[in-house]
C-alpha cells in the first residue's frame, strides 16, 4: 500500500467474481437444470464458463456494437441460450420458466468467505455502492439473499452503458456527488481496474484465486501496481482504516 | 384496509415528508445560516416553507417547461437563491461555500421517530427502495446520517424523470424486474399516491399531521381510499403482516 494514496471518499465494488464466487454458484444451478433437460450435470462448471466467457466478450465489443443499451438480465438469457445451442441443445424446446429460473441464477451467487465481514467494516468508514454491469434487480436480489449492505446500487444500468466504457465509471462518481479520484473502484480483475484507472478512479485489487477454478484470469496482462492490493475484504478493511 | 388487496412484491417509499420531516430539520438549519448572514432566524419556518413551496410548484411544471433533467441538488441550490432574493438578499453577495452548505442541508434531514423501525421491519418481508426526487447522493448521504436502511436507492435520478410523471413510478417497477401492480408506493402525500395509482401501482398511505407545521397539506384534494391507510410505517408494518 502506497503511504502517498489519499483516503477515497466512497468505495465502489465490481461484484461478479469481486464480492461473490459466480462460478461456484452458477456450476451448482446448472447442474441441477442440466440433469432437468437430460444432459449430464457433470458437464456444469464447463457450462458456466461457457456461459461466463461469452459475457467477458460481449462487454469488451458493447460499445463497439451500437446496440442500444439492454440489461444484464437480457444479455444473460441470450447468452444462456447461445450456450445451449453450442452443446446442441435448441433451448426453443425448453420451457419458458425453465429458462427463466435457469437465467435467474445470477441472482443467487454465494458471497466469499470474507465478503459480507469485510463490507460491513468498510461501510463504517465509507459509503459501499456497486460499480457492477449487473442490473439492479439482480444486484437486489443477491443483495437480500446474500446480506450485501449496499448504500446504494449503481453501475450499468443507472449509468446506462456497461464497463469498461470510461463513462460506467465517471457517471458513479458523478452520481456519488465526488470527483473521479475520490472515488475508488474494489475489483479482483486487473481489466476492470485499468479502466477505473484510466476514468481517473483510485484502484484497489482483491485477489480471488478461485474465481476460475484455478484457470488463469483472462485480464492478467492488464495488472498495474494498484492504490491498494489485498487478499481480503477485511485486509482492505485494515489497509484503509476501518 | 381492504381484505381484498394483494400483496406487493416490493415497497417504494416517497422520502421527504414520508420518511424525514424536512421541515424542521430544514428550519433547523436554515436558522443557523440566516444568523450567519445577518437575518432573523426566527424567519427560518418561514424560509423553509418558501424553499418548499418553489419545490412543489417547479415538480408539477417540471414536465412542461421542457427543460432537461437536472438532479434536485441543482434545482434546490436555484431555489435557495430564488427564496434569498425573495427575502430582499442577493446571493451572489454570498460565499459559495455557505451556499453550498445551506443547500446540502437537505442531506441532513432527520427521521420521523417511528422511521427506522418501521422500515427494518419491513425490510423482514419485502425490498424497500426510494421512490423520491432526491438525488441519488442526496439519498444516499440522508440515509448513511439517518440509519435508512434501503435496499436500493430508486427514483427520479435512476429514472431520468421527476414525479409526477408517470414513467418515474413505472421505471422503478420495471427495475425492479416486477409489473406495476406488484409495487406499493408508500407516501404521506395524496398527489403522489394518485400519480402512482394512475400508473398502475399499489398504494399505501402513511399519514405526517405535523410535515407541514399544522398547516393543511397542498394535495389533501387527491385524497382517495387507498389500498393501505396507517399513522405509522410500525402501523403499516402490522398491516403487511411484517
Amino acid at each position: 500500500m502506497p503511504a502517498a494514496a489519499p483516503l477515497p471518499k466512497a468505495l465502489a465494488f465490481d461484484v461478479f467474481g469481486t464480492v461473490v464466487d459466480w462460478r461456484t454458484s452458477v456450476t451448482r444451478e446448472s447442474a441441477g437444470f442440466l440433469a432437468q433437460i437430460g444432459e449430464d450435470p457433470e458437464d456444469a462448471a464447463a457450462f458456466a464458463d461457457a456461459w461466463r466467457a461469452q459475457y467477458i466478450a460481449a462487454m469488451v465489443g458493447m460499445r463497439k456494437s451500437g446496440r442500444a443499451f439492454a440489461v444484464l438480465d437480457v444479455l444473460h438469457r441470450e447468452m444462456l441460450e447461445a450456450a445451449l445451442r453450442e452443446r446442441g441443445v435448441d433451448p426453443a424446446g425448453l420451457a419458458e420458466d425453465l429458462l427463466a429460473e435457469w437465467n435467474r441464477a445470477w441472482h443467487r451467487l454465494d458471497p466469499w468467505p470474507d465478503t459480507v465481514e469485510g463490507l460491513t467494516r468498510l461501510k463504517a468508514r465509507f459509503p459501499i455502492v456497486t460499480l457492477s454491469n449487473g442490473n439492479i434487480a439482480l444486484l437486489l436480489n443477491m443483495a437480500r439473499r446474500a446480506g450485501l449492505p449496499w448504500d446504494a446500487i449503481l453501475g450499468a444500468e443507472v449509468s446506462g452503458t456497461y464497463k469498461p466504457d470510461p463513462k460506467a465509471y465517471l457517471h458513479t462518481a458523478e452520481a456519488l456527488g465526488i470527483a473521479p479520484l475520490e472515488l475508488c473502484l474494489v475489483a479482483a480483475h486487473h481489466g476492470d481496474l485499468a479502466g477505473a484507472r484510466a476514468a481517473g478512479l483510485l484502484t484497489a485489487y482483491v485477489d480471488r484465486p478461485d474465481e476460475y477454478g484455478g484457470a488463469p484470469a483472462p485480464d492478467a496482462h492488464y495488472e498495474q501496481a494498484w492504490e491498494w492490493s489485498a487478499t481480503s475484504f477485511v485486509e482492505l478493511a485494515d489497509q484503509l482504516g476501518c
